[in-house]
């Protein structure tokens, strides 16, 4: 049968290390996982809790498109909770996790062949739903220098219809502050271009909060997830906000391309929302294991790294040590037993002479994959200690 | 904010039917839902179980892209029991719904432009899906003879990239048989075209079994759910079965375009697959809803029906009461309480001289709804009695 170009999209590499991770444990070893971009925690107990009542009682047949009315407003309030931002839950869309807010919002904004910018590196599945889309992704470069995000002049001289930006960002969980966020939006919207502000990593952040596109305009679309803070990655419910102009178009479009998002999760969702407790100490795990790699990947000889504002991703620069980062990372599972992630699914140019170290799972995990991060090394003569 | 052409769908009439038919009800007046397209039940008791358990004991992050391989070899089974195929459980995907299956199926065989052949009357979402992804829907018009089913004649001189067809069908309940079904692939295949087979009624059929395209050629792409068959519309997870030469492809379009289907959904899926006694049960009503509607319709005067073979539709032809089927609709709501959909979202060409009249609720409802048909259309000098 006839198969399309557009969908012949690249592979994930980080998948290959799973594989090859899952064949060392099925051989009786015990595998670090640093390469997984999920917590390991289940949903907050009162999500798991509010599904088991609403499972005796509540057919839970299809919801309307745009997702529960109240799941709507109390995802409205936490832009106020967050942001001190008033947000009209009319603009609020839930969606089949981030991925469905994606495919939506694409869909919505560009036809066939239109320019969508974004910095490399940056999460690979936007280049792949774009070009699944018969969109074209435009990456730009993002320069060390500017801890891996993309500034307007990196964008001089491009046309493009669309500026996609992730701030904390994987796999470098740096951020963009205000000024810098607000100089790209009015870049795009100097140029007609529709302005895109994935904020899945928000509320895992560290030194000072994020800062929501919302906050500078209301003329921008907000991806967002209940995957990483929330921690219901496979429950795959997520949201948009979109302008008050965009919603019936897509609503429309969620009718037909998704009739709505899994009633189940967004049931689940609604609840999480209101678990601070079990959230809050997920999210001083995370602050824990920051501090630990913060220390222990200099310490292992991964010296070249910037400290992440949010999410659980350390990016390093290992091109001193190696020219192919896949290869370096099966070297690191086999010797090791430390799964890391290679640069290149982030960065095809420059992700050779990078990894990605995850810090997602628990202390404990973390605590041991730095020390075998630190024996591998050592053997090498890389190590500092 | 700039907008998309592709992403301007068109509403759902329906959906107008619902809201008018939700403040009727909310003024306090009681409506029979002959309207809408999913089961009243829940999803059987042993998937809410198997759920309630799975809470307690599984984090229930991320799935393989292809979904839960239990699940998979589960479906693969379902093949030998219902149709003697011996399906390869590799060639299964498990999705996000079938709205889902759509896009992956879709986006796999498709480029911007290329035209996918349908039959007018039809599912409206598959002409939306299309265009949402750049693609053109070539609709044919069924005939009345060939029971609203599309046939190889009604393609000639075409050209097109991909044949779509659904069976039972949506509004119809019409089936293909084998001899017709194995027409209309060899005209696919003799094209070069891609073809494709909507399954999500089957098991909900009445006088004979239905036919899956997999008994006919394995080079076909077969869409499917447990939306219908197993009442569990709202959990959105559904199936592919694809050639083998298209596995791999679609694997790579699930990682980027959906991650996974819903986790919980996946597992309350592979539990109602053994739910053998509420399917049956809930066929049971289908059928006897069924019986009701076929003798019903005709005493209210609603007497140009073709029987359906499966699915819990009623497709009626009333352009001799009617040339305006939305307004006809308004009026039944209105004066009779009874909540049905105009032929319009089916056909835009001949709909505004059909109504779809679904018996997927309770026995009671269907028994309640016919009389108030029968006095609506009394009142106006229509109903036979």
């Amino acid at each position: 049968m006839r198969s399309s170009r557009r969908g012949t999209v690249d592979p994930f590499i980080v998948m290959d290390v799973m594989e090859a991770a899952r064949a060392r444990e099925a051989a009786g070893h015990r595998v670090i996982h640093m390469e997984v971009g999920q917590p390991g925690t289940a949903a907050p107990r009162l999500a798991r809790e509010a599904l088991a009542r609403a499972l005796q009682s509540d057919p839970l047949g299809y919801t309307v498109a745009l997702g529960l009315p109240e799941l709507r407003s109390r995802i409205a309030k936490l832009y106020g909770d967050w942001y001190n931002v008033d947000l009209d839950p009319a603009r609020v869309v839930v969606t089949s996790g981030s991925s469905g807010g994606f495919v939506l919002a694409f869909t919505a904004l560009f036809d066939a062949g239109d320019r969508v910018a974004l910095g490399a590196p940056g999460y690979p599945s936007y280049r792949q739903i774009l070009k699944a889309l018969d969109l074209d992704p435009l990456e730009v470069q993002a320069a060390a220098e500017n801890r891996f995000q993309p500034v307007p002049e990196d964008l001089a001289g491009h046309d493009f219809e669309g500026l996609l930006v992730a701030s904390p960002a994987n796999p470098t969980g740096t951020m963009l502050d205000r000024p810098a966020l607000t100089r790209l939006v009015e870049a795009a919207q100097a140029k007609g271009a529709a302005f895109l502000s994935d904020e899945i990593y928000h509320g895992i952040e560290y030194d000072r909060k994020a800062v929501t596109a919302l906050e500078i305009s209301d003329d921008v679309v907000v991806i967002n997830s209940f995957s990483k803070f929330f921690s219901m990655t496979g429950w795959r419910v997520g949201w948009l906000v979109v302008p008050d102009s965009h919603v019936r178009q897509v609503e429309r479009l969620a009718q037909n391309l998704f009739i709505c998002p899994p009633h189940v999760s967004q049931v689940a969702a609604l609840a999480a929302m209101d678990a601070h407790e079990e959230t809050e100490a997920n999210l001083a795990v995370y602050t824990r294991n920051r501090e630990l790699m913060r220390l222990g990947l200099p310490d292992a000889g991964f010296d070249r790294i910037a400290p992440p504002d949010g999410a659980f991703y350390f990016y390093a620069d290992v091109s001193h040590l190696t020219s192919d980062s896949v290869t370096f990372a099966q070297e690191i599972l086999d010797e090791a037993g430390v799964a890391v992630t290679p640069g290149l699914d982030f960065d095809p140019l420059r992700g050779a002479g990078t990894l990605r170290f995850s810090y997602a799972r628990s202390t404990a995990d973390i605590e041991e994959g730095l020390a075998r991060l630190k024996a591998f090394m050592r053997k090498r003569g890389l190590a500092r200690v």
